[in-house]
C-alpha cells in the first residue's frame, strides 16, 4: 500500500510539472487523439509517418539507402528460412546468436511491411512469431545457470527483454495485418506471460535503478503500448506494485539489486541521470542503456502523449543523448570510463536512435545532421525521415565537441567527469561517483587523447564481449582484481590499497566534489576536484590545465595532485603509456627476471620491468607512440623512486593486454604533492625517416609555493621562457580577488587560477 | 693495369650488348646532339623538358600541385634565409638536418629557378654554394668518429654523396646563370674537392659492391656529368682507377669492405640485381639504393645516350622497379626483409623518382599510374611532366599485384623470394641469399599479411632510423643480438643456434634454391625451396601453399616444413603472431616469474609467458588481431613443447618491442616434418558487438605420407570435409607424372603437387 501510493504522488507531479508545456502537449495530444489506439503502427512507426514516407521514397538518399539495406538483409533472412530454435547456449553460442537475429529481423521486417506495403514480410513476422508462440509456451527457464535472473529464450532476462523491446515494434507493424484470433494467440501464449517471466517472475531483475530493468521496462511497457494494456504499462513506468525486495541482495556485478526500493522507468530516468545528462555507469553502458530508454520513450511519445516524456526532468533524456556525443573522442569512441569495452563508438545502432531522436523530438539541431551523416543510417521511422530531409536539405553543420563539465548523481551532486578539449589534445578527467557495479575504484583518474588516439590510457573493462572463447563473452575475472582496482588507472594508489578499500559499499556513499570547472580563456582550460574519502584521513586535491602557449608547439597538460594525510604512506602513480621508450633522464636498472610488483588489488597483474631512483627536482621521460613523440616531465627528489611496468603477470589464461606504465612511488610521505607535465610534440614519418621537434620544450618543473590555499608552479622552457601556474585550493570562486608574493614576485588575480 | 684492361673490356661489352637497340640510341644521340654538353640543364630536367613543361604549366593538375608545394617549400626557406653551419652531429642532430634538409632545398630551388624562369632562386642556390665553397675548403674530417668512412660535412661519407647527388642537380640547373669564374670557383674548391673526397680518399665507401658505394658513384658521376668531367664520369661507373683494397677487410656491418675488387656504378648494377630485379638487400635498401641508380641512369641517359643506361643488363633497372613495387603490401608498405624498417613504403621520394622514371623510360605502364596518383606528387621534371600528362589523359590503370617470383643473386641462381596473394592475403616466402650485410640469418622464413596487416609477423630491425635518442638513430646493438638471429623469424632453429652459426662468411657463401614456384592454379598457390648448409648435415624443405577452397570462408596457408638430418637436435619453430589470446586445444602453465628462454643467439631477449606439452595428434590455438580471427593447427604429438614467449629479456634500453610468439618445440629428433595451417576467419565488431565466424573451419590436420619422394597432408573441415595437398619433394618438374597409392587410395596427377 505504501509503495502505491508513492506511485500516485509521481504522477500528480508529472502532471504538475508539466503543465507548463501546455501548448505542446495539446498539440500532441490532437495527434494523438487521431492516431492512437485504434490506429497502427502508432508505436515508434507511425501511421501518419509511413504516409510521409511513402510520399518521400526515393527522394531522401540516407534513408533509402537505409531502407535498401534492411531490404536486402530481411531478404536475405526470409530467403534463409526461419530458424527459432530450442534455447541452450551462453552468449556467442548458436541459439543465442540465432534469436538475437531473430528479433532484429522481425523488427525491420515489419517496419518494411509498412514502408513498402508488401505483404511477404508481414507474413514472415507472423510466421515467426508463431513459431516462438509455440516455442515459448513450452519452455522451462534456460538451461544455463550462470545469471542471477534466467530468461526463457536467453541465458539471463536482460536479453529476454532486448528480444521483447525489438518484437513489441515488429508486433506493432503487424497489428492490423492480423486476425483477432491471431493477435489473442500471440497476447495470451508469447506476449503477456513473457512480459510477465521478465518482471513479476524475475524481480531481482526487474524491480531496480539499473540498466538490466530498464530494458526489463521498456520491453514490459512497449508491448503493454501495442496490446493496449494499462496494467503492463503502469508496470513499465513505475515497477511492479505492492513488491518490496530485500535491500540487502547483491547481483553477480557485486550491486545491490534493490536499496532503496525505486524501481520503474522514471525511477530509471531519476537516478541514473544528472542535470546535465550524464548517465552514471558512464557511456558504455550509458550507449547500452539509451536504446530502450529512447525508444520506449518515443512509444511513450507517440501513444501516451500527456506523459510529456521528453520534458521529463526538465527534458534529461534529450540532454543525456549531447551528453554522450560529447563522451566520444574524435573518431566518435566513446571513452572507456569505468567497464567500457573500447572501440564502442556513436557509430553503434542505438546512437542512430539516439541522434535521430534527438534531431526529430529535440530542437533540430543542425551538428547531429553531421553526425547521422557519418553514420551513414538513419532509422525507418518518423523521425529518421526528419533526419534524412534535413540532410537533404542542406541543414547539415559540424558537431563541435567542446570542453565541457557534466556533473554526477541524480541532482548533479556527485562530483562528475571534466572533458578539457583544446586542438587536438582531449583530457577527460573522471571525478564521477561509484557508477553502479560497473563502477571503477578510480577517484580523480584521466586519460589522454590526441586526435582519437590514447596517450595515455584508462584500461576499460577486461571482458570481450560476445567471443565466447572468452569466458564465454562475459566478464573475466580480472575485470575484478585488475580493471576496477585502482592502481589500473592513473591516479594514485595508497599503500597498494584501492580507493575506499575496493569496496562498493563505501565507494557508493561517496564521491568527489567539483572544485572548480574553468574554460572560459580557451588557452587555458583548468578542471579541478577533491576527494576526501577514498582513504581513511587523507585528502586529495587534483587540479589538470590544458595550456596552449604560444612558446609551445601544441597544447600541453599541467597536472597537479595534492595529497593532505594524517599518516606516512606510500604513493604509486602510474601513467599507462604506450609505445616505445625513447629517453629518460635517469638512470634505471633492468631485471633480468620479471616477477609481480604486489600480491593482490590489481599489483600481482604489474610486472616490473625497470626500476630507477628518481632525480632531484625533475625526471623526464620521452616516449613514441604512432609516430609522435611524447614527454613526461614530473617534479621528483632522490627519495622517489620510478618503475617501468607491465601488465600481465598472474594473467594465466591472457585476459589482460601487455601495456606498459611508468610508476612513480613515494614512500613515507603525509602530505605531498606530485606535478607533471605531459607534452606531445613533434612527429616522426617512417616514409621519409625524419624526426621533426623530437625533444621536450621543458627543461624545468618546479614548485614554488604550496600551501593550504595556493600552490604555484613554474615551468620553464629550454628557451628559457618561464611560465607561472597558482591554483587556489581553498577559495576558487569566479569573483574571488587574490594577491600573492612568490621570492618577493607580486601575483593579483581574479577567479580560480593565474597563469601566464 | 690490370684492373684497367678489365675496365676496357666491360666498355667494349656495353658496345656490343647494346648495339641491337640501335634504332631507340640513335633517336636519343640526334637530341643528345642537339641538347647535350653546351646546354644547360640537361642531367635531370632538359632544356627541352624546361619548354614542354612551360608549355603545359596550369593544364597539369598533379604537376601543377607539386609545383606548388616546392614553391611554398623553397619559398618559406628562402625567407628563413641561409644557414651553412659547421659540421657537428650524428643524424637527427641540427647541423646534420640542417645540411640535409640544405640539399634537398637545393635541388628544388634549382628546378624552381627552370621552370618558373624567377631569378631569385638562381640567386639563392648561388649563395648557397658559395658558403659550402667558403666553408667546405676550411673543414677536416667529420668530429664525431664512429664511422669506417667520415665525411666532412656529415659524420660519414654516406651522406655527404647524398649531398652531392641532390646538389649537382641545383649547380646543373643554375650552370648557365653562373659566370664562368663563379663556376670554376665551385669546381675548384668545392665539387672536385668533394667528389675526391668520398671516392679516392675514402676508397673503403667508394670502391666496393653496396648501396653506400652506389650513392658514391652517383654523386661522382652526376657532378662530373655537369662538369663535363671524363674523369670523374669514368671513376662513377667503373671505380677508382689501378686501386685494389684489402680484400678480408670488413666494414661497421660485419661485411667484406671489397673482397672480389668489383666497383663502380655498372659493378653496382651487376651484383645486387637479379635478372628479376630483385635488389639482394631487400627492398628497404633497394627503396634507399634507388635513387642514385635511377636518377644518375637517368642523367647517363640524358647526357650519354650512347650508354643506353636503361638497357644495361637486359633492362634491369627499370625491371628493379616492378620487383619493388611488388614487394609492398596492400597499403604499399614494403615488406620488412633484412634489416627494413616497417612503414617505408612506396609513397617514400625514393619511389616517386622511380615511379615517373620508370613510366617515362619504360613502356608507359598505365598501372604506375594509379600509384603515381596515390603518391599524389610527381618530379618536376620530363618524366614527371609525362606522368601529369598520363593521369590528365586519364590513361591510369589500377596496379594489379600478383603472385610473383622473384629470384636472387647476379644471374637469378641465388635463391629468391616468393610472393603468393590470393585475395586479401599475402604470403612472403624468403629463400634469398644472405643480402649482403644488411641480411638475417632466416633462410626459409616467412611472414603473412591480411589487407596490409600483419598476421605473422618479421621483426625487421632493431633501430630508430634517425631518432637520436635511440643510439643516435643508428643500428642498436639488438639489431645484431635479436632482430638478426633466425630465431627472431619465422623458420626453424637448430639447437638454439643461428642458421650458418650466425657468421656472415658462412651466410654469404650459401644460399636455398627454389624447389617449384606453381601460380597457374589461382586456387592452389605454391612455393617451395630447400636449403642444405644452414646447419652442417641438416636439409630443410619448405613448401608453403595458399589454398582458397569452397568449404573454407577465405584462403588459408599450408605450411610444410621437412627437415632431415643426420643427428638428434632440437627444433624450435616460432610463429610471431599479433593480438590476445583466444583459445588453445592444450592445457598451458604461466609461470609467476618471467625468465629468458636462453642465454644467446636471440634466445637472451625472449621471455617464456607460458609452457605447455603439446596434444597428440593436432594443437590449435586461435586469437584475435585487429578484430580479426585467426587459427593455427599444428601436427604434434605428446613430446612437443608449446611455449608462449614475448621479445624483450635482456633489453635494457627498451630497444625491442615487446611482441608475443608461440613457439613449438621439438627435442632430440633426426628427420621430422612440420606441418601446420593457419587461417584467418571471421571478424569482431566492437560497435556491435558481434563475433563472426570466430572459430577454426579445421577439425584435423594429418600426414597421410612422408617420403623423401612425397609429403602428403590431409585437412579435415569441421564438417568432415576433407582435401589432401601432396607435394613432390624430389622431382617437382610441371610435365611429370605421379601416381601413388596412399591407405589403398591412387592418386594421380602431374607437376608439382596435388590437391583436392
Amino acid at each position: 500500500m505504501k509503495i502505491n501510493q508513492s506511485f500516485s504522488f509521481v504522477v500528480i507531479f508529472l502532471f504538475l510539472t508539466f503543465s507548463c508545456k501546455k501548448e505542446n502537449a495539446s498539440e500532441t495530444n490532437t495527434k494523438s487523439e487521431l492516431s492512437t489506439s485504434q490506429e497502427h503502427p502508432k508505436l515508434i512507426l507511425t501511421a501518419q509517418g509511413v504516409k510521409d514516407i511513402r510520399a518521400q521514397l526515393g527522394n531522401i538518399p540516407i534513408f533509402d539507402k537505409s531502407l535498401q539495406a534492411v531490404k536486402e538483409e530481411v531478404d536475405v533472412e526470409i530467403e534463409a528460412g526461419i530458424d527459432v530454435p530450442v534455447p541452450k547456449d551462453y552468449s556467442g553460442g548458436y541459439t543465442h546468436s540465432r534469436h538475437k537475429k531473430n528479433w532484429f529481423v522481425l523488427q525491420k521486417a515489419g517496419l518494411l511491411y509498412q514502408i513498402l506495403d508488401d505483404e511477404k514480410y508481414a507474413k514472415y513476422v507472423k510466421d515467426m512469431l508463431m513459431q516462438y508462440e509455440a516455442l515459448y509456451k513450452t519452455l522451462p527457464l534456460h538451461p544455463k545457470t550462470r545469471s542471477y535472473a534466467r530468461g526463457k529464450l536467453f541465458w539471463q532476462c536482460l536479453n529476454d527483454s532486448n528480444w521483447l523491446v525489438y518484437v513489441s515494434q515488429a508486433y506493432d507493424c503487424v497489428y492490423n495485418y492480423l486476425t483477432e484470433e491471431e493477435r489473442h494467440k500471440l497476447e495470451t501464449n508469447l506476449f503477456k506471460p513473457f512480459a510477465d517471466h521478465i518482471s513479476v517472475d524475475s524481480p531481482q531483475f526487474y524491480q531496480r535503478v539499473h540498466n538490466h530493468s530498464t530494458w526489463g521496462n521498456a520491453a514490459v511497457g512497449m508491448i503493454g503500448l501495442v496490446m493496449d494494456d494499462e496494467e503492463l504499462i503502469n508496470r513499465a513506468l513505475y515497477g511492479i506494485k505492492d513488491l518490496k525486495l530485500d535491500a540487502t541482495k547483491k547481483d553477480d556485478d557485486g550491486g545491490y539489486l534493490n536499496k532503496d526500493g525505486k524501481a520503474g522507468f522514471l525511477a530509471n530516468i531519476e537516478e541514473p541521470f544528472s542535470p546535465d545528462g550524464y548517465y552514471n555507469e558512464g557511456p558504455y553502458y550509458q550507449r547500452y542503456a539509451m536504446y530502450p530508454f529512447l525508444i520506449f520513450a518515443e512509444g511513450l511519445h507517440n501513444v501516451k502523449p500527456e506523459l510529456n516524456i521528453f520534458d521529463y526532468k526538465e527534458g534529461v533524456l534529450l540532454k543525456s543523448i549531447n551528453a554522450l556525443l560529447n563522451l566520444s573522442d574524435a573518431d566518435g569512441d566513446f571513452f572507456p570510463l569505468n567497464d567500457g569495452q573500447k572501440g564502442m563508438s556513436y557509430y553503434n545502432g542505438a546512437l542512430v536512435t539516439a541522434v535521430d531522436i534527438s534531431y526529430h523530438f529535440g530542437d533540430q539541431d543542425p551538428g547531429l545532421l553531421s553526425i547521422a551523416k557519418q553514420q551513414d543510417k538513419v532509422l525507418l521511422d518518423d523521425s529518421g525521415l526528419a533526419v534524412a530531409l534535413g540532410i537533404k536539405n542542406g541543414k547539415e553543420k559540424p558537431f563541435d565537441k567542446k570542453s565541457i563539465n557534466l556533473s554526477d548523481g541524480p541532482e548533479g551532486k556527485q562530483g562528475g567527469v571534466g572533458i578539457l578539449r583544446n586542438q587536438d589534445l582531449e583530457l577527460v578527467f573522471k571525478y564521477a561517483s561509484q557508477g553502479s557495479s560497473h563502477g571503477h575504484y578510480d577517484k580523480l583518474s584521466y586519460s589522454l587523447y590526441e586526435n582519437g588516439e590514447e596517450i595515455i590510457q584508462d584500461y576499460g573493462l577486461a571482458r570481450f564481449v560476445n567471443i565466447e572463447q572468452k569466458g564465454g563473452g562475459n566478464y573475466l575475472k580480472e575485470n575484478k582484481t585488475w580493471a576496477k582496482q585502482t592502481i589500473a588507472h592513473n591516479t594514485v594508489t595508497q599503500n597498494e590499497t584501492s580507493h575506499y578499500n575496493g569496496k562498493y559499499e563505501i565507494g557508493s556513499q561517496n564521491h568527489p566534489d567539483l572544485h572548480y570547472f574553468s574554460t572560459d580563456n580557451d588557452k587555458v582550460q583548468v578542471v579541478s576536484s577533491e576527494v576526501k574519502n577514498t582513504y581513511p584521513g587523507t585528502e586529495m586535491l587534483r587540479t589538470m590545465a590544458i595550456i596552449k602557449d604560444e612558446d609551445f608547439e601544441k597544447p600541453f597538460l599541467l597536472d597537479i595532485m595534492k595529497v593532505t594525510s594524517a599518516s606516512a604512506n606510500q604513493y604509486d602513480f602510474p601513467y599507462y603509456y604506450f609505445g616505445q621508450v625513447l629517453q629518460t633522464n635517469f638512470e634505471y636498472k633492468s631485471p633480468e627476471i620479471l616477477k609481480p610488483l604486489g600480491t593482490k588489488n590489481g599489483y600481482q597483474h604489474l610486472y616490473v620491468e625497470g626500476v630507477a631512483k628518481a632525480n632531484k627536482d625533475n625526471s623526464k621521460f620521452s616516449w613514441l607512440n604512432n609516430n609522435k613523440f611524447y614527454s613526461l616531465t614530473t617534479v621528483t627528489d632522490n627519495n622517489d623512486e620510478i618503475l617501468f611496468t607491465r601488465i600481465g603477470a598472474n594473467d594465466p589464461e591472457f585476459n589482460l593486454r601487455r601495456d606498459p606504465s611508468l610508476l612513480l612511488r613515494r614512500k613515507n610521505s603525509k602530505n605531498t604533492l606530485f606535478v607533471t607535465t605531459i607534452e606531445s610534440h613533434g612527429n616522426y614519418s617512417p616514409v621519409t625517416e625524419s624526426a621533426l621537434n623530437s625533444k621536450s620544450n621543458i627543461s624545468s618543473v618546479k614548485v614554488l609555493l604550496d600551501t593550504k590555499l595556493y600552490t604555484a608552479i613554474e615551468i620553464t622552457t629550454i628557451n628559457d621562457k618561464t611560465k607561472i601556474f597558482i591554483t587556489a585550493n581553498t577559495n576558487a570562486l569566479k569573483e574571488v580577488k587574490h594577491a600573492l608574493t612568490i621570492n618577493g614576485k607580486n601575483y593579483e588575480w581574479s577567479g580560480s587560477y593565474y597563469f601566464k
